[in-house]
C-alpha cells in the first residue's frame, strides 16, 4: 500500500470510528431468567433500541451485565444483537481480568460483527498505568474496528489520569474514551472537558456516561453519550442527547431536569438495579433479571420505581 | 439420624473445620509460562509447602491468581495442590463474580478433595450486605466441607461490619473468618480482635491476613493466619507462627520485625507482585509469572527484592 492510500484508509477507518462513537449510544441489559441469558426478551430489547433511532448500542456494558457471563454467552449476546439492531451500529463490551481472555472476546465481537469495542481495565488486583497501558496495546493487536477506552472507576476501581489517555490514544485504533460523569453544572462540565481535550487528539471522541451529567457533557463538548437509560428508555434519553447536540441548552437541561426522580434514584440504588426493575417493570425483562448475587430492588424501593415511572409518564 | 447422633456429627464436623482453619495456611502462587498454569512449577510449589510442615494449603487464593483463571484451569489446580500435599489440608478459593458459577467451582473443589473452601464477595457492581447473604446462602448449598469466609476488600471492594459477619456464621458451614489485617500494635489488635469475636459464635475461628500484622493478631485472639509469606516463604512463616502460637511474644515480635524490610515492599507494590518475584529470583517460578495485565516488579523494583532477600539470608 503507497503511504497515501494507506493515509486514506486511516482516514477512512477514522471516520467510521467516529461515526460508531457519536451521538447517542444506549446500553441495554442482558436479561437472565433463571440464570440464562433470555435471548427473547434479549432480542426484543434491542430491536426496541433500533426502532427508537438511537445511533449505536452498546452491548456487553456494565449495564450489559458482561462482567457475569461466561465467554460462549457474550459470544451469543453478541451474535444476537447484530442480528435484531436492524443495521444500527453495534459496540460490543470485550473486558476480562486476563488479558488473553479480553483478546479471545474481541476476535469473537468481531467475527459476530461488531462496529466497534469497547474495553474497561477490569481489576481485582489493583493495576498500574503499565498494566494498563500493556492491556490496552495487546488488545488492540487483534482489532481491526474502533476501540472505546471505558472509563469506569465506580466498577473497575481503575482511576485513569489525562497522562494516561494521552498515551492510551497513541494507539490508533482508540478512537473514543467514555469518560465518568463531569460535574453537572454547565460551565464547570465545560471546563472540565477542555481539559480532558487537552490530553487526547483531535480524532479521539470523548464520550460521556453518568447519565445524570450528560445534557451539560453534550452541550461541553463530549460528542457521544453512552447511556444507561437509553438503554432502557430510550425516547426521554433522544430528547436530551438531540437537543443537547443541536446546542439547545435550554431544552436539554428542561428534559434531563424532568428526570430529577430517576436521577435520585440512580444515586441511590446504582443505575443497574434501577433500569433492570424499570424494564421488569415495562414487561421488557422477566423478574429478577439480574445475575445473582446481584438482588433486584424489592419491597419499598421497587414500588418506589414504579412510583417514579408513573410520576414521568413513563409506564405504558 | 437422632438429635444426639445429629449433635455428635456436627460436632465432629465442627472439628474438623477447626482443624483445617487453625494454624499457619501458606497461599501459594499459581504460576503461568506463557499465559497457562505452569503445572510442574506449581507441582513444586506445593510439595515444597508441604516439607515444610505448614498446617494447611490454600488454594487460589487471592494470591494464587484464582480471579483470572477459569473454570477448568482452577478444577486442575484444586486436583494438582491435594495430589502434591502429601496429606496436608488443602482449603481451595471457589469466589467468582456470578453465584452459578461460584457453585459450580464448590462442586469442584470437593471433588478435587478439598478439605474446606473459601469465599469471597468478589465484586464488580458494588454489592449489598443482602446480596452477600444471598450468595454465602446460596453457595452453602453446595458443602459438604466447612467454609471460609474470606475479607478482603482490597480486591474484592466490599466491606463487611460485624453484624454481617453474625449474619453469615449463622450457617453451619462456615467455620471460620479471613479477616483483613488489624491494627500492627499488640493491644490495639487484641481489642479489635475482641470485639469481634463477640459478633460470632465461639464454634467460628477468625484467621488474619495481612501478613506484617500476623504476630499481633495471633497472640491477640486469632487462631489462624491465612499467609502470602508462607505460600513462598514458608521457614520465616513458621517462626512467626509457632512463637506466636506458643503466647512468646517476643519471639514472634522479633521475627516478624526481622521482615521489616519485607513488609515495606508489601506495602508499596502489594504483596502479590513481591512473591511473585520472590519466586522468580529462587527458581520457583518463571520468569513474569503473573497473569497478563499484571506486569511483575521490574528494574529497580525487582533489583530491591533481590537486595532485600540478600540482606535478609534468604537466597539460597
Amino acid at each position: 500500500m503507497t503511504a497515501d492510500r494507506a493515509g486514506a484508509a486511516r482516514a477512512a477507518a477514522e471516520a467510521v470510528g467516529a461515526g460508531v462513537t457519536t451521538g447517542l449510544s444506549a446500553f441495554p441489559l442482558t436479561p437472565l431468567r433463571d440464570d440464562r441469558v433470555d435471548e427473547h426478551a434479549y432480542a426484543g430489547i434491542v430491536e426496541r433500541l433500533a426502532r427508537a433511532g438511537i445511533d449505536s448500542i452498546g452491548a456487553l456494558g456494565s449495564t450489559g451485565s458482561y462482567a457475569y457471563l461466561d465467554g460462549a454467552e457474550r459470544r451469543r449476546v453478541a451474535e444476537l444483537t447484530v442480528r435484531h439492531a436492524g443495521g444500527t451500529p453495534v459496540i460490543v463490551g470485550i473486558s476480562a481480568l486476563r488479558t488473553s481472555h479480553a483478546r479471545a472476546l474481541a476476535h469473537d465481537a468481531q467475527a459476530a460483527g461488531a462496529a466497534a469495542v469497547m474495553l474497561a481495565p477490569m481489576s481485582y488486583q489493583p493495576l498500574t498505568a503499565d498494566d494498563v497501558v500493556g492491556l490496552y496495546t495487546d488488545v488492540a493487536t487483534e482489532l481491526s474496528v474502533p476501540m472505546v477506552v471505558y472509563d469506569n472507576p465506580g466498577t473497575t476501581r481503575f482511576d485513569f489520569t489525562p497522562e494516561l489517555y494521552a498515551r492510551l490514544t497513541e494507539l490508533p485504533a482508540v478512537a473514543s474514551i467514555k469518560i465518568p460523569p463531569p460535574p453537572p453544572a454547565a460551565e464547570a462540565a465545560r471546563d472540565h472537558i477542555a481539559r480532558l481535550r487537552e490530553a487526547v487528539p483531535a480524532r479521539v471522541g470523548l464520550g460521556v456516561s453518568g447519565d445524570p451529567s450528560a445534557a451539560a457533557a453534550l452541550l461541553g463538548g463530549c460528542d457521544c453519550w453512552y447511556s444507561v437509560l437509553a438503554g432502557t428508555l430510550p425516547g426521554p434519553a433522544l430528547q436530551i442527547a438531540r437537543s443537547a447536540l443541536a446546542g439547545d441548552s435550554g431544552e436539554a437541561f428542561a428534559a434531563s431536569d424532568r428526570l430529577a426522580l430517576l436521577w435520585d434514584l440512580f444515586v441511590r440504588h446504582g443505575s443497574l438495579r434501577v433500569v433492570a426493575a424499570v424494564a421488569e417493570l415495562l414487561g421488557l425483562a422477566p423478574g429478577h433479571c439480574l445475575p445473582r448475587p446481584l438482588l433486584g430492588l424489592r419491597g419499598r424501593d421497587r414500588a418506589e420505581v414504579e412510583t417514579v415511572l408513573t410520576a414521568l409518564s413513563l409506564v405504558k
